[in-house]
């Protein structure tokens, strides 16, 4: 049974304070829930209908998760979701562990992306064209936040990342740093490329002065129209789009 | 003054129902509000703070609009947003006036896309890209709906747009029609285009059945990884920017 304390807990992970404290976060929806059972997170606490348990018991069992049965409505109260009738679980966070970066390929760089939705379907992007690192700066937004977890679609579970001060990291890592701007060089004229990273800025103010200066390469969508702008997550598709299509050719 | 009845009258637009009655709706927030005054919509009533009056005092006579100062207050709870601290505008709406296929260039279709959220995004990327003219099945969300207006970020301006039953208008245009699906041609091994329907479908279920008959050319965005899909916003996005370089090619 569904006790008030365990409600409680689980609505304290809604606040980034009290997951960091915990190391835990949560996730909401048949197909994440599915998706983070999947993968090699740890399961603590599985809270599920049991109509969710009956059809993967299997998968259940081998999650060693303790299991709370919960009527449709009481799902419904305890995450963001108001659709969430079969499953939340309680996960634990993994650490914050830096990556070198990698032999071949790209990695996405966040400088200050602080909306939720946007940093989700960053992550979901991401996994849609296989690169499977990404570097945040502090201000990012939380990874574990229900509402990233909600955007990414489950492709949460097959991301590496870490935060930190991005211009540290790019001086070691001396790869080509391609960032996004407003004036730099129109992609659809790249010729081949085959590594670095990707670099995106805030929604409002884009990459920061300082993150500037290590910047290798200034990148830009073509525009033809009069808009001023694109959201920062679909600009990170087209550039991703365009870097795959340049480092097959 | 503000009156009750004025005040009723803008909450009633928030609604599809009351919007296509009385033909008019609503625009919020400066930078939208002074697009819509710079473009050709007539606008029937401003409310605004003295201080976007006293800024915008030259384009606010020659709209004709009739004017009411309100508080930063009262226009908060008027609108959709909570942010929205200097203007909101009641416009006329245009009507549903079907058009012929341009010269050339690319018209985006939309097939049955729900969220209001994605509607305005895709304008926003119509309008990053130069294309001017969509067209949207009966049941795409409601183009003045306001979350589609502020998603557009002022693009709504300077597109064109009407419903109709799609399969019918792209009978009469005969063009190529090429449809957004999972196992089509990958849109990165195309070659030259130059003129036909960009055509997206619904959040859940793609391109109806019906339409798909009508499809000529079944294109698909190369994945790498193991999302299984992408937003159609962010779909539409990436193949707006293939099928332009591809027409520049």
């Amino acid at each position: 049974m569904l006790s008030k304390n365990t409600v409680k807990f689980i609505k304290s992970l809604h606040q980034k304070k009290f997951r960091n404290q915990e190391e835990k976060f949560f996730v909401e929806g048949e197909k994440s829930v599915l998706e983070v059972l999947n993968a090699d997170f740890i399961v603590e606490l599985l809270v599920a209908t049991e109509s969710f348990v009956e059809k993967n018991s299997k998968l259940i069992e081998r999650s060693n998760a303790q299991l709370i049965l919960a009527t449709q409505n009481q799902l419904e109260s305890l995450g963001q979701y108001q659709s969430n009738d079969s499953a939340l679980a309680v996960v634990l966070m993994k650490s914050n562990r830096p990556f070198d970066f990698p032999k071949d390929g790209f990695v996405i760089g966040l400088d200050d992306v602080r909306d939720p939705g946007n940093l989700g379907t960053i992550i979901r992007i991401a996994d849609w064209y296989g690169i499977k690192n990404l570097i945040f700066s502090p201000q990012t937004a939380d990874f574990y936040n229900p509402k990233v977890i909600q955007a990414s679609m489950g492709s949460f579970t097959r991301v590496n990342f870490f935060y930190a001060e991005l211009d540290e990291v790019f001086h070691q890592w001396n790869v080509p740093i391609y960032g996004a701007f407003l004036d730099g060089k129109n992609v659809h004229e790249m010729k081949h490329v085959s590594r670095g990273v990707i670099l995106m800025g805030n929604e409002s103010n884009g990459i920061s002065t300082t993150l500037e200066r290590v910047v290798t390469h200034k990148v830009t969508i073509p525009g033809f129209g009069q808009a001023e702008s694109l959201n920062v997550a679909i600009a990170t598709a087209i550039l991703c789009d365009n870097f795959k299509r340049l480092s097959i050719e």
